[in-house]
């Protein structure tokens, strides 16, 4: 599948071209990693880098389907390395987004009236022009660039656990790849949207509804098959917080740490305020905060 | 006046009672201290700890006269030493900050249409109840104890340089004894609040206007005389930025970093955005984003 070798090359691959993200004493025994401070905003410019560094690009360039950290990833990613990007999104995605995508130079494309019709719509126009498709998160070389992060971490800071929020998958089965062998991994995901949750109580991945403060980042209908086979091999520990724990979350990390993150990133935070994940007395843990695509105005005091 | 033995001293006294700050790497040579996610969002609060800590505190407790950053790091560190503190403020000072400032324990008063009245009537409060008066820039335990950033940073990366935007002064005096041996120290200053800059050209501290997107934060009326004073003998450099490079610098650390920092903060970028100051090719230069008392509602995009 997608090993600490994968990850590793993935590391030299992308190296200069996504920057190295700080880590914040939070207090004792836990930290923040600041990968929302990455290049268009999140972890994915690392995984979408390597995807594309990772294979040939014609002169029809490159295609993605997503209103969100994806999309931006794509778009940055696609601009540094110069190559065309279309970015599907997406009808009822907010002219915000939109207008972001464009600034970064893509091409957006308005199409269906969810992000499935806009994914499937995408997939049919690469057929036609051989522009290539970057998977938002079920890819390999999209998990293994995902991964470095872990990399990274062990460079930084000497931890138990880490902490992560899931939306496809593709993050936390990177960080499976780099670093399960010396950590615990726990992935994180809204109640009202359990992808991984419902598939590793299945046995299989299941389609599931998508909804709440978080959907836009974490709402994915089912868990990619990579991060699948990661996570139940590794056994990871998968929980679930609630909207409520999520939005306590993300104000508290203004009110009290000055950091500016996503609902979705919020999250893993989530997950220790709300005791949904419980460490220790001693475990050192670690919060991905791994996106701030985010409108910070309702943080106003 | 206050030297490395002082900053040494406050170092110790002031050990696990304040955060240790990351370093961000935001480009060839280039770096952020995020000293913003400093307790109760400033810098402040280990130069107000240290003052604390430095002196005796009687039943009548501290009074602090401010309706910014020192007010709120007054507020916390008296907190958590188990002291009583009162603030005062102008009757101007906005009901949110007030109010901030009460939820942190902290007794406020409201006197005086600007800040030099309340201050006037702070100190003549202290007088009256023998509680201790602490002064927001112009101690030099205060300066001491945020000189403690400059010892951190020495210890976290290697730097010709550090910009920082002055107020009264307190921050920029603590960097001179700290690190001013082995850096350059670049001050800065909003255009409509120059203390330092006309202190320096005078020959002597003067009074100035104020007004300005910083004045909240960088609009002290005169230079501190420690800080005239070490800013006088270390031949520091003092450059000046207007409004909208200040601006601009704050709207780019969000938009390119995601770094909600107020706008007294982003005045030491806009340096180097607008070229007031020029680094020489290859000078390692450190940005001190020092406070993020900030409302975040206009970063909207
Ligand atoms: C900020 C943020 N966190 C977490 C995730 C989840 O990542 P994945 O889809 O790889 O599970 C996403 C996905 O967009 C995201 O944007
Ligand atoms: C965020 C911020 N930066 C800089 C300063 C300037 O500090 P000083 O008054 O010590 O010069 C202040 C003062 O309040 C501040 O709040």
């Amino acid at each position: 599948m997608v090993d600490l070798a994968d990850v590793r090359a993935a590391a030299k691959r992308i190296d200069g071209r996504v920057r190295r993200t700080p880590v914040l004493a939070a207090g004792p025994d836990r930290w923040f990693k600041l990968e929302f401070t990455q290049h268009a905003g999140s972890f994915k410019t690392r995984g979408m880098m390597n995807q594309i560094l990772a294979g040939e690009v014609s002169a029809a360039g490159l295609i993605a389907a997503s209103g969100g950290n994806a999309g931006l990833a794509a778009a940055y990613a696609a601009r540094e390395l110069g190559h065309q990007v279309e970015v599907f999104v997406p009808v009822t995605a907010p002219a915000v987004k939109v207008a972001k995508l464009g600034k970064l130079g893509a091409r957006v494309v308005q199409e269906g009236g969810e992000y499935a019709e806009a994914y499937a719509a995408a997939v049919v126009r690469a057929a036609e022009t051989g522009a290539r498709f970057c998977h938002a998160y079920d890819d390999p070389a999209m998990v293994a660039g995902n991964g470095t992060i872990g990399l990274e971490l062990q460079e930084q800071v000497d931890f138990d656990t880490v902490l992560v929020a899931v939306g496809g998958g593709g993050l936390v089965a990177g960080l499976i790849a780099a670093v399960s062998r010396n950590a615990r991994i726990v992935a994180v995901e809204p109640v009202g949207a359990r992808a991984l949750y419902a598939a590793l109580e299945a046995g299989e991945p299941v389609d599931v509804g998508v909804g709440g403060v978080a959907a836009d980042s974490l709402g994915a209908r089912r868990i990619g098959d990579i991060a699948f086979g990661l996570a139940r091999t590794a056994k990871i520990d998968s929980v679930l917080v609630d909207d409520a724990a999520i939005v306590e979350a993300r104000r508290r990390l203004w009110d009290e740490h000055r950091l500016v993150v996503e609902h979705g990133t919020a999250a893993a935070q989530a997950a220790l305020i709300s005791g949904a994940y419980r460490p220790e007395p001693g475990e050192r843990v670690v919060v991905l905060l791994c996106g701030a695509n985010t409108d910070p105005a309702d943080l106003a005091t």
